[in-house]
């Protein structure tokens, strides 16, 4: 677990902190200052939801075969998969512990109401993850995947920056309407990362390489937005050729190529740059109809969109 | 997760019902009644011990390759590790929605203070199961491993039945004193259990074959307690025989049999039922501590031995 989290080497020795992405902690954060709490009374919450992310991740290198993360080698590369089903495991079970301490503390975030409520928003979040990572993963084995329901995997794949800033809001014992229109504006700006993470797969930032992650969706046939788009709306000459290309057991770098130019011609690309701008809005407007200050609001924009990585 | 559970079958549809092993939730069901508690109110508790046991079988399924359970095909052996990953994953997620639904409930287990700590029980002996799994599985590639070790293994396996019947405890308001009996009670049973499984793969009942999941843990080399008993006592000899079976990718039955054959040269055999009978007096003696009527006390330990499958 801390060789996974960056804290240390394979050999369990300190090393120096691997940067890594801690953008659902901070989203926890990030909300509970805009409600009015502290860092220090919803620190709790977000170590549960990074550990949440995180356990997913340990899994997510072993189902898409992931060699390296950040650079380094994953769990199951380094000590096979079966420890690191079981270190996922122990991650899953260990992201609630520090809310469970919440309840020998003070403030809003020690409320049994908040701890109740926090902990089934984040079984409810983690269940639609999964939801989502079963139709994603039979979809592998199938050529043609409708728009709306990639859309519908990557919403599922968002609740779980829905539950961040939900649980930022429950942290600091947010109304109820708040707390829906913080869940809409998280689950929203995660939708538009998963959306994201397939355009930059298949049209790195010019001079940026494909990085390990984005290599194993592609290498899967994991479909994406523009994939479907392409399918829905190709000539029949195109959809036989992105059939052909998807029938192959593994994509190489030059089907990646020619998928690619395939999308240019069905603008397939300029669609899928559209909906994760309609994803931004939506989150934008969930935003709005809060009562935080308009400082607060431009700051989780700004969240919003680093999170996202748009540009 | 429905097919797992044994209620349809691959394709979805309901088949008869696939007998399968419910002692965790009926052990929770027992502790309650014995408590004075009712089956209708601890149910959700015992659903969730339930759901957690499976959650561990699905993914035990793909870390050891079980092609079979119950006779029919494994999750990942009929689609895949990836999906069989996440199908535990959403198990984990969902084993305490059944918990969460006791809020608006009334009696017992509807008590906040139940079902928090009821669902703190449930994480810690998840976490310490995963424990024991990585021992367990770290284990696999070294050839000594000492009695101790091997006993440390079970114990932290033993976690699951041990939260049980702590649960039981918890959904009828049991003292604390109790649900430390309880809890010392179920992990005996439960630790007995598992060293139990490791000596009838070994030595199957007469007129009885393997079943597919005793197989895997010899074919997988996971360690017995027998077999760090040999390596202990054993003779340099001994020990040299035993290192070299195990220093094979895959144990085959001709080397089963001379594995068998060393231990009842050693003792091995005599020296692990000896610990299974000590376990069962350790849980006799927890269930004795509790003020249970003698009618409940010999209905327990009935469960108790019908769980270990002592003979």
């Amino acid at each position: 677990m801390a060789y996974h989290l960056g804290w240390v080497d394979p050999q369990g020795e300190p090393e120096p902190v691997v940067m890594q992405d801690r953008s659902h902690g901070h989203l926890v954060l990030a909300v509970s200052k805009a409600v009015g709490g502290d860092n220090e009374s919803s620190m709790p919450y977000a170590v549960a939801v990074e550990l949440l992310y995180n356990f997913l991740l340990v899994h997510e290198d072993v189902q898409n075969a992931n060699t390296e993360r950040n650079n380094r080698p994953t769990i199951w590369w380094s000590w096979g998969p079966a420890q690191a089903i079981n270190t996922g495991d122990g991650i899953h079970a260990m992201a609630r512990m520090s809310i469970f301490d919440q309840r020998n503390a003070t403030g809003p975030a020690a409320d049994p109401r908040s701890i109740s409520l926090a902990l089934e928003s984040l079984d409810k979040a983690t269940l639609e993850v999964c939801e989502g990572e079963y139709l994603d993963i039979s979809y592998q084995e199938r050529a043609a995947v409708s728009v709306s329901e990639i859309v519908t995997v990557a919403r599922k794949h968002g609740a779980l920056f829905g539950v961040a800033a939900r649980l930022g809001g429950i942290a600091s014992r947010a109304d109820d309407s708040v707390l829906d229109a913080l869940y809409k504006f998280g689950s929203s700006v995660g939708t538009a990362q998963s959306l994201n993470i397939d355009l930059k797969a298949l049209w790195p930032d010019p001079g940026t390489e494909r990085n390990e992650v984005q290599r194993g969706r592609l290498q899967s046939k994991k479909k994406s937005l523009a994939t479907a788009h392409a399918i829905e709306q190709g000539t029949p000459k195109t959809r036989r050729r992105l059939g052909e290309i998807f029938m192959k057991r593994v994509l190489d770098p030059a089907d990646l190529d020619e998928v690619t130019s395939i999308f240019s011609e069905t603008e397939s690309k300029l669609f899928a740059e559209a909906q994760v701008e309609g994803l931004i809005t939506e989150a934008i407007t969930a935003l709005e109809s809060t009562s935080f200050s308009a400082e607060h609001q431009s700051s989780l924009s700004e969240s919003a969109r680093l999170i996202i990585g748009s540009n």
